[in-house]
């Protein structure tokens, strides 16, 4: 039953048993086989977390028998004895996931204190006070995460006596009060729990180990788990480690650093250094600490020593590292390394420094990239030219701007965010109860904390702007409004917060758009060697364009008529063909908007040729270009009732008798798409005219354009064939006027309803490429309209776990993915040389870029700004998943 | 390249030749060699047609050549000779395709009539009267239908010249009158066409065979195609035969005749009979012929062996017959034979009767009955209790009743109908133009015509009510109205009229549900025995349950329970519990609307014991509850307008408020079915306990009852499972209160998204049993809102024929039907005994049935009043795909 090993001292493990051991405990076995200075320790493994939790909490048999042991070899290794009263081994015990689940999971140190060990370390350190001061620590933190009593009890308690003596800091309390405040915390114990402060060392080893396996299941941990997609059966591993000190006098310390800066990705060592103060002093970002370069004044052995430590670990593990480590009287102990969570930025350049210094291939480095953190790279930034006086300036913690209106909560936050309001959470410091606001918000500001502070740590992770530690506002919850400089801000009022440079502003301020850095357009033509998708772009104007090829944009894969048709001096013609009634009447109208469309089919085409554009042809229900039914309603009633002139009241109820003509119970399932172009083909036949003497007048110019003219909604191909002869009859006859020139295009359709899927295969005989549009796909193969499903369940559906993601966001594989691979089967099986694609808000998610390499498609399209993010998906996919294709 | 035989003398073909010799032919060849008295003649083939048409109306080689030999077998015969001046023979043309299209295709008599011939005729007859009639006859019909001269400019000559002599009527006008007639018909075919009316024979059959080719695709024929789902590639044969004259004298005539009541399917010879003249006379419906019981009088040796004959084909073909014939000098020919068309009370009773006789099989039997058809024996009637007096009576030629506005032309019928009003169309006779809009028409009167007349023909075949040859009505049509008996009728009035009596009645009349005859009964007992499927019922009270149970039902496919909710005195409670914003303030509502579910489930529950009975949760959005949004918005703004009390007006808007918040943009894609269960997961709870509180009531009374709890718009498995542990929770709850007795019931999903189509084998792991509701499956699959889609493009998309069917009313087996068979096969591999069906209207159309059948599903569900249909429909498609299962 139990020849599984359930424990492994830290020599017994390596780097790669991260599943087991978890990313601290390899990270630690991994430290110490390559000889970094890393106190002894052994790690209970994560299977034995699954099935102390699978057994409703009951240890498997031989995992504490197997503790013991370890535990006896660390006495051995070190010559204490743990609960001794002469020379007492002191151990932490910390969780350790096999993903990386900062701050999320609960620690204990100084655990084997008792009445007895306290008297031992008082000996040897010969500093009762700093003996006392680790005794009241752990009581306080053991009661409060093992034994949940409330901290603010001892902290309350802890203040009385300070208060008391008349003292400004703790340290300043001396060693017999903190006996008393030791004896009045066992006080507290006892009347919140009913029992004694538990002196057997065992029995508080085995309360924290259970401490640190049932965490895995609160309620932090899941929300964070939901947030960041990690699995719920990982389970995590428990360490049980040697104190180090670094809280027992001025050469003493402890310290967070990463190798190289994760906010930019330059090669410097970058940290924080907190003298006489134990590890979560720093984490915690209750004390602003010191630049690691302080170290280096301070104790400069122990620094350079450091910066050693970290080159090994770095070409070790060729990739920036994110340490903690400890001083303790001038020695250095190594507590932690791991792989840094990085900026996007950072992300970029330490990826592409590393291949120039030869650490990493260039497939790594676009392996070490996650896609949708590029995101923020892509994110607007103030506009440097205004000229803005902030009102307080914080840490600059994570780059990118964010505006809206003040908050002080995470509810609100939440609540506020999911109505559609901007809102920046303004808050002390952020705790892990947090997150579901930070991930409503625009951004974070914190009057508290570092750069590696809670708020700074998450922040970064979604890619949302953060300044941190902005001392200078005074926030009164109460009052709803913080103050600063002697002004007041009140929940409501809107700032903006600048993530890069740390500056809070008054008001909304003026953003620009981003721009690629050197490093992150060489990461792309990394890329573009290796994936296999084309990336192409979604753009409706000539600017859209430009900015798309910028991006790297290898044609437009969408091109949207009906937003040429919404603009102010169009509309009236517009509305004049809908209201028009029969084709006669739609002739002027039409005429005048062949003019336009000529116009902007010849801007567009110019703007991308060569490359290929895909236009496609009237899509939305005509009512949309038609005023508004229900305000209309309100205004005829009310000149009704204001008297107004008979003709006016008689003009306006004709055109809402139209509207609610053409009002349908479900637009998206209504008249639209290609069901416009059968009703009224002289609508389509325009718009092909448009197209093909916008491509002749370019010829003529000697331009030469590729056009992918797209009928959308199709679900027969009776319906592609009808057009497809309207549409190519209007070319024949155009091309008899052009000496019989040929013109470069093909006629496809969209796969966007379920039905167009199913019968590919026929559409294929007619059509020459399809594009998958996923939106709609996805609305009618899980019967959710996007209008109402993102506003009123998804949510719900999310929460309670019965999604894992928004569909509109993440394709649906097992849905909508399922249709899409019969169709690529269906149509490639009519014709092998189909050029198949997908354009709408998928194309530029990593996950559904993936999805689409896959099952086979030629190109992504999304928007200019996610061009590189699908870029970079497309890379990661390819070398994911080899395909054959050239 | 012709050595395919493009023609056949009758005695060369057979029955079984129908594709190649068109019904006609076939029915004439037949007849020919059962040795019946068949006037000599050949039919050119279907193929010769088609190649016709395919070569743009070009005759393909051999096919004239071969007609010149046959007409050459018929002089042989007859000893007449084609065109000559001594003894001319004279031949009718009638088209024949291989499915009946009466009235469609158009016919040619007294073809090799010229100014010569016509001499030949009135020495041999010794009657130059009729003669020169006959000529004259030709002349315009040959006109009309060859040459394309408008039929009223001869019609128009005549009139003329009977009033220049003061008759009355045609056959009165004298030989020497109607030679001058001839002559000014000649120049009206001169003035109309610029050359002379064609007096070469063999120019006159070529001339008339390709006007018969080319009337396959005329637009009467396209349409009737259309209505009729005939193919359009099957095209049409000629059939050329020796004139027999019925209208020589009082000793001729001609006649139509069944060989059982059509109508009601008594084993009576019935028909009608006209002296004196050619068949088109009888079928035109200008005069109103005698019943063919007449014959017997007036020429009783005919009568005898026109009786026998009948007998001989009606044992020849084992089918109702329908029969032209023709009387000429006391000699009785037969012109044609063909199954009868009947309506389905005739076809349920000829079908029962000929097993009875021995004739035909049980299986020949059901599928006699066209299941489509039959619906009109389920259709309401006159309710016979009511005393009402008719405005006038005219023949009963459909049965049935309908009730309506006044229409008097078919446009107007159509666009009527298809706004959804009720109309009966009024017309002095009704021609094939007609059809479209009888088709929308609860009801055809026409003035004149009898009982074989075009209206009473294509009414019978579609179910629709007529009364024909009502003569008292005088419709002037010009002023929109008919007097009868001095009153007025004007367009727009409300009439009612009864096809099973004949009688108009002024307004609207009470009508009362049709009930099964003995034959029917028998006939679906029959079903019973082949058919593979079961035949639920969507049923939502008592009250229709038992006339479920009636119509044969064997359970309830899909009881709805928002219908239940609707109720005056529920609506409230429902309104409160929409209301309440939480679960708690839920409770008092939830409660109420218990108790009423209960006592619901115990009625439906107790009315169908033992069959199954499978119950929908609660299916749509919940704004469907509360009051319209557009009258309210309305209301609140009148109020403000009307300064009314300030309170009433904010508990209105609050209202208004609510509703917004529920409003959706696409409804039927919105917040509905499962998903409200996911989000108030009390209501759903709340059913559950209604149904196994009902449920342990019938068990205490010693009633055994089988339940299906079904959730609708299951998407994923994870929601079925969240909901199916919440109402297993509630059960486990009441079951402890019950003893721990068990209740029979299974859980299972709708299929009504394409999603839960792609994920049936997931589902088939939580769920026992599925129905496929393809009224939303078709919404989704083809993206068709129905609300939207079948006002305003469905009809554009038949017009144009880009569908073959609406996708509402046939399941679109290509697109629906290939999600369906996906979902069979995944369920089944997961759970291979789990219970598939289908409800929504599908489940009672024919096709759609047969499509069920094919795919292996246990059951269709469908309303009650279409049981019969779908057990037949069931039956049929057993006996054409036979299927393994017991």
């Amino acid at each position: 039953m139990s020849n599984k090993k359930f424990v492994y001292l830290f020599e017994e493990g390596h780097a790669d048993m991260r599943d087991l051991l978890g990313g601290k405990g390899a990270g630690l076995a991994e430290m110490t086989n390559i000889g970094l200075p890393v106190p002894p320790g052994f790690t209970i493994t994560t299977e034995a977390c699954n099935a102390y939790l699978a057994q409703g909490n009951q240890f498997p048999e031989g995992v504490l028998e197997a503790a013991y042991v370890a535990l006896g070899k660390l006495e051995e290794k070190t010559g204490k004895k743990f609960g001794d009263q002469e020379n007492p081994l002191l151990v932490s015990v910390r969780s350790g996931a096999p993903i990386s689940m900062p701050g999320m999971m609960d620690t204990i140190l100084n655990l084997g204190l008792n009445d007895a060990s306290v008297q031992g370390v008082a000996k040897l350190t010969q500093d009762e006070r700093f003996a006392m001061d680790c005794y009241r620590r752990f009581i306080q933190m053991f009661s409060d995460v093992v034994l949940g009593v409330e901290h603010h009890l001892f902290d309350t308690k802890m203040v009385q006596h300070r208060e008391k003596l008349g003292l400004t800091y703790d340290y300043e309390i001396p060693a017999d009060e903190l006996k008393k405040i030791v004896e009045e915390y066992k006080i507290i114990v006892k009347e919140a729990k009913g029992f004694d402060f538990p002196q057997d060392v065992k029995q508080q080893l085995v309360m924290a180990i259970e401490a640190v396996f049932s965490s895995w299941n609160n309620q932090r941990a899941i929300v964070y788990r939901k947030i960041n997609k990690i699995p719920d059966d990982l389970g995590t591993a428990v360490n049980v480690q040697c104190m180090a000190f670094g809280n027992m006098g001025n050469d003493c310390g402890t310290g967070v650093a990463f190798t190289r800066n994760p906010s930019t990705g330059e090669k410097e060592l970058y940290g924080e250094f907190l003298v006489n103060a134990q590890g979560e002093d720093v984490v915690a970002g209750i004390r602003t600490p010191q630049p690691i370069a302080k170290l280096k004044e301070d104790l400069p052995v122990v620094y350079q020593q450091f910066i050693d430590t970290c080159k090994i670990l770095e070409s070790h593990y060729r990739d920036l590292q994110d340490i903690e480590f400890t001083v303790e009287k001038s020695k250095l102990y190594m507590l932690q390394t791991r792989n840094g969570k990085r900026t996007a930025r950072a992300a970029v350049k330490v990826a592409v420094d590393m291949v120039a210094e030869g650490l990493i291939t260039k497939e790594e480095a676009l392996m070490r990239v996650e896609p949708n953190q590029i995101n923020q790279l892509l994110h607007r930034q103030l506009d440097p030219t205004m000229k803005v006086e902030p009102i307080a300036v914080g840490l600059p913690a994570s780059p990118g701007a964010g505006c809206g209106k003040i908050v002080f909560d995470a509810d609100t936050a939440e609540k506020m965010g999911m109505d559609g309001e901007k809102v920046v959470l303004v808050r002390n410091e952020t705790t892990p109860d947090d997150i579901h606001g930070i991930i409503y918000a625009q951004g974070v500001l914190t009057a508290r904390g570092g750069m590696t502070s809670h708020a700074a740590v998450v922040a970064r992770g979604m890619g949302k702007p953060c300044v941190c530690g902005c001392e200078a506002i005074k926030i009164d919850k109460s009052a709803q409004s913080f103050e600063v400089n002697g002004k007041i801000y009140r929940a409501g009022d809107i700032i903006t917060v600048d993530g890069a440079t740390g500056n809070v502003l008054a008001g909304e301020v003026r953003m620009i758009e981003p721009t690629l850095s050197d490093d992150f357009v060489t990461l792309l033509g990394w890329a573009n060697e290796v994936k296999k998708l084309s990336v192409r772009a979604n753009a409706d104007t000539p600017e859209d364009a430009a900015k798309a090829r910028e991006y790297g944009a290898e044609g437009i894969g969408l091109c949207r008529t009906e937003h040429m048709f919404m603009a102010q001096e169009r509309l009236p013609y517009v509305q004049q063909m809908i209201l028009a009634g029969n084709e006669e009447k739609r002739k002027e109208p039409l005429a005048k908007l062949l003019e336009f469309q000529r116009a902007d089919f010849y801007g567009i085409l110019k703007a991308m040729a060569p490359l290929p554009v895909c236009i496609r042809l009237l899509d939305p229900p005509l009512h949309e270009f038609l005023p508004n039914y229900e305000t209309l309603l309100l205004e005829v009633q009310a000149m009704k009732f204001q008297h107004a002139d008979a003709q006016q009241i008689e003009e306006k109820e004709i055109l809402l008798k139209k509207i609610r003509q053409l009002h349908e119970a479900n637009p998206m399932l209504g008249h639209r798409g290609c069901r416009l172009g059968i009703t009224f083909p002289d609508i389509y036949v325009m718009q092909a005219q448009a197209i093909f003497e916008a491509m002749y007048q370019l010829k003529a110019e000697g331009i030469d354009v590729s056009v992918e003219i797209e009928i959308p909604l199709v679900i027969d191909v009776k319906e592609f064939l009808m057009l497809k002869e309207k549409i190519m009859a209007k070319y024949e006859e155009l091309k008899t006027l052009q000496k019989d020139q040929e013109l470069n295009f093909m006629m496809g359709s969209m796969l966007e309803l379920p039905r167009a899927c199913l019968v590919a295969d026929e559409l294929a005989k007619e059509a020459e490429f399809f594009s998958f549009g996923t939106n709609d796909l996805t609305q009618t193969t899980l019967g959710f309209s996007r209008d109402d499903a993102e506003g009123k369940f998804i949510p719900i559906y999310l929460e309670k776990k019965i999604m894992k993601e928004n569909p509109f966001a993440v394709l649906d594989r097992k849905g909508v993915g399922e249709l899409m691979k019969m169709a690529y089967e269906k149509a490639h099986a009519t014709r092998p040389d189909v050029l198949m694609g997908i354009c709408g808000e998928h194309g530029g998610e990593p996950s559904s870029v993936e999805f689409c390499h896959m099952i086979g498609l030629n190109y992504v399209s999304c928007s200019p700004y996610r061009i590189p993010i699908a870029r970079l998906a497309a890379a990661q996919a390819a070398i994911n998943y080899p395909r054959k294709d050239a």
